[in-house]
């Protein structure tokens, strides 16, 4: 008999789930078991995305087949993850949940965002997978929402700031490679449109806005954001710019001592003095930060990079199971 | 009453059909008269694409409304074009024609490699499109077939070798964008899938090897070529790289001449010392071609570069229709 | 005789020179006459940028030589160029600088921001060169100051709404392709460091902060303003997401006609429904702008998609040189 | 008293160095003793290098400090390597040289491609470190030659055909991403030369030639190849395409078996059906090959896809450190 926790990765055939399946598939403390796909079935994870290397092959989805291993990370779309995530709660097996569908936990925003739930029954019965934030909840939970990438990035990024009661205003300009706009082929994900391109898009009505305000809030910030994100020409990489009304005059010292101690001790957010490139980061799950004064406006200017893919998806998942299942928290992710 | 043609553009939603489009709106002696698409019409071409500003809307063809104009360039994919060429040929429309259906002479040939002709009255009556070879046919001709991207530029580098006597064997390795693809979103033009990647594709079994063969054939070089084509992540662009084996020792200095001597009147080929990139070509109707002897292994290596949808394609289409209505062959392409 | 005015080109070899150079040269009514570089000379600029297919052969700046023509376009970096635009003023001829070194007019700011001015008898002559905002003042200049490029995409998004007292607070996040960084090889503009990457610099500090003061100002918006750009895997583009906080409650409605009224007559500015990509606008003259109102936030949203190249530096350049000879605003353009 | 053999990882600043000291630093069985550098000493590798998350300062070298090591990764380029090697062999340390100095067998070849050796009292002495066709000479050295990318893809991917007495000729067309290029900032590797580019360099003039002909003769094929390189818009990922005459008409089951069974037993080649992309194989140090019969041109067509900088260099290099030390071969690379 094995010790090792069984882990199911359901949806590996999109970005996110087939990193979280790879990253399974090599953690020394896990056994990959089962990877499932809504169109892919029948075909090897390995030849669907060769980077992965998962020689399993994609299954359709079956509860009672897929509902016996310890655990599972669930990558399918907001709205058909709910009832797929309540199956498998039924029968007793840990989730993380990469959708929207347990994020929120004010059942009219998630409806007026995402339409009606489809499990209502476990709706509020997530914990929200941020582990910088809610390390010690998500320990000892059954059902952990893993945040969307952007919440990821402006999350990490405002946590001090909102903490130190100093986040009196702030509009948040994001940038994103296309892999976020998922593995669906359009004329947006067309090499053609995005080469050489930078488009806003969902310009006012980004669905991780009220994700934002409602962690924001968690942390003492009641307010509301302005959100926009953008399309850049690169596969994976996201950079959040955060530009912040302060409620005190903050200087540059003090800015930079509250950020260097409130990550003092994370082994996955880096601070660091200049700007971030989102290539620092590429294929980890890390999220660098740095902070700025500007005098000139009396605002603070905050940057904070990931790779949307890992820290803003798969390997934070990985991350989140890591910490419910008791193993160390960076297994697997080096 | 106007003294300047006419022309529709069918097909003007494709990436080589919105440059035709804009190039006829913008030329000085012609007149932009309908725009057709198969899937969009009903919006404006500067819609579905903006650097076009074309202001038409684009139309489902109709060979009654739109039989009327003094010529058509039609860009519709092989096999749909056929049937439409003969529709406006019925009525005594001049046509340039971008699809592979009118370039082969050989009907055994044409259903083996494209499936059976959709148009068989009006197979072979069109004079093959490549001005700097054909242009007094060209001049006099009802019917031009535009030729493909890969053929362009592989008959420009060859042709002078050709005519010489001198290919014996050849090796043809093509690079290019991946507007080649066409408009189509699928997993292949996905911007993930086509970033940071160089892909080999249908090897051995590329349409355009009959076209590129049937053409050296008229120069006298009766031969089976090697070619294959790859996909690099860049939008416009293509590149081919030949390999020779001449039928006799040839020096540099001779090779040099007999391309400077071949193209010196040509104004859209550019013969240069050093190996073009495809970034020299982009957004033009050039053709650039170098020839080197490499005295090691007794080949000779020339490089074509040009614009797959410029001179592979649109900006050609336009060269040939100058060319048929006895305007100035640069008309419109500067 | 020819009545077709001269023109020198001095600084052709960078990037915007070098397109600045190809404009004149295809111009219908103007005469290249010399083109000048300081590292360069001696070479063709068609060999130094292909694409420019310029024939003339670089030269170094010989005032006697050079100061005979009737107007020149100066792209020389700051610093160096005031005292060759002083040199060209002092013999008449009519200057289109692209540098900073006439941009601003307040002496101290200059020297604050750039170092001490070089031609401080010539500081403060020269007329701000955006024709949407200063069309009358450039016809009759003999010294224009090209605008950088953040400041005309900005400028272009927040005219409107600073002529109409709107403009309370803005966060100007701007994004631009590698270009911008010019023409110099260094470790930020290696490919292998800005490929699949999105990088801040300059944070609160850039040189193009005060410029879009002083113009804000002058439209009636005295402002502190927070502006960032960022490097993105690009060569050619630029946009500005401008996020206005506004003076009173104004609605999209409001918002859409304020910004139709204020370009129905520009030829070079279009105002779109969505939000601009920087491809739409690339290899022109174009301005996009959408704006937007975010009503959560109450707050504006504005963005202007320009070619950082092209309206950012080398085709306004042209607009402006048009407008100080009498010539048509758009000559040469299209 | 440390059972891990320390290692010093030279010209660690550069792109194969900084990826060798990554990986020698994750490496279980090894312990990262130095690095060094020409020109960044004194700066951390992780800030020179951010995704290295090397935290060791870069030194100038030092061969009393440096040459007390088990044995040392020399990423110098060629010429500069050989007197570094040199020192560090006469202290008895273990060498695997990532340059060219030790690849040649031939000295007049060596001082004709590359000039005159540096250290030519250890010309001859390394063995040629391709681990799938030397492994046994490599555990026995100590001093590895590893090849250069180029060779890698080539040598693996033809030599089946070469053992197999069928390569009667042989044109190589390589298309290798821009870190290729090295990280010295000039005119070729600035982002706007290299984006939407695809160019030819050193036709029939790299010296990865004689590598590659030096080493088809030592499995048989005594032939001068055809060698063309190309410049893609990529940062990392090589691909060379092999156009093979063979001796004798090879059909194509019988090239697929040679290759299964020819890599049956390899870990890091991976025998394919289609045509590998090189984003299948990027940050790994596996070479992905297919193999394809042309019946109509009788030539066999291999592709071979690497990452220029990890089997084509650094991962390799490591690969046979672990040979060199008796590690099992693959530590640390997967």
């Amino acid at each position: 008999m094995s010790s090792v926790p069984s882990v199911a990765v359901l949806g590996a055939a999109g970005y996110a789930g087939a990193i979280a399946a790879a990253l399974v598939h090599r953690h020394p403390e896990l056994e990959l078991a089962h990877v499932t796909a809504r169109a892919d079935a029948g075909r090897r994870l390995a030849d669907v995305h060769p980077r992965s290397r998962v020689p399993l092959t994609l299954e359709d989805f079956d509860p009672d087949r897929h509902g016996t291993v310890d655990a599972a990370l669930v990558a399918y779309p907001h709205g058909a993850s709910a009832p797929v995530v309540a199956a498998l709660r039924d029968r007793g097996v840990k989730v993380v949940d990469l959708s929207a569908d347990f994020r929120l936990r004010d059942r009219p925003t998630y409806d007026a965002w995402y339409g009606e739930h489809r499990a209502p029954a476990h709706f509020g019965t997530g914990v929200y997978g941020l582990p910088e934030l809610h390390r010690e909840a998500i320990a000892g939970a059954e059902l952990v929402a893993n945040p969307g990438c952007y919440p990821t990035a402006a999350l990490l990024g405002l946590a001090p700031l909102a903490r130190a009661g100093e986040l009196a205003d702030v509009v948040i300009d994001a940038k994103s490679g296309v892999s976020g706009a998922g593995r669906g082929a359009t004329e947006t994900t067309h090499f053609v449109s995005a080469d050489e391109n930078v488009l806003p898009y969902k310009v006012g009505a980004h669905r991780h806005t009220p994700e934002i305000e409602q962690e924001l809030g968690r942390l003492g910030a009641e307010l509301r954001i302005t959100f926009t994100p953008h399309l850049v020409p690169l596969a994976q990489g996201e950079l959040v710019s955060a530009y912040v009304t302060p409620s005190s005059a903050v200087d540059a010292d003090g800015l930079r001592a509250l950020y260097a101690e409130a990550y003092a001790a994370e082994p996955w957010v880096e601070v660091v003095d200049g700007p971030p490139g989102v290539l620092e980061v590429r294929d980890t799950n890390f999220c660098r930060i740095s902070v700025h004064a500007d005098p000139r406006s009396h605002r603070i200017i905050v940057f904070a990079a990931i790779d949307n893919l890992w820290k803003g998806a798969a390997s934070q998942a990985v991350q989140n199971l890591n910490l419910m299942l008791g193993l160390p928290e960076s297994a697997g992710l080096a």
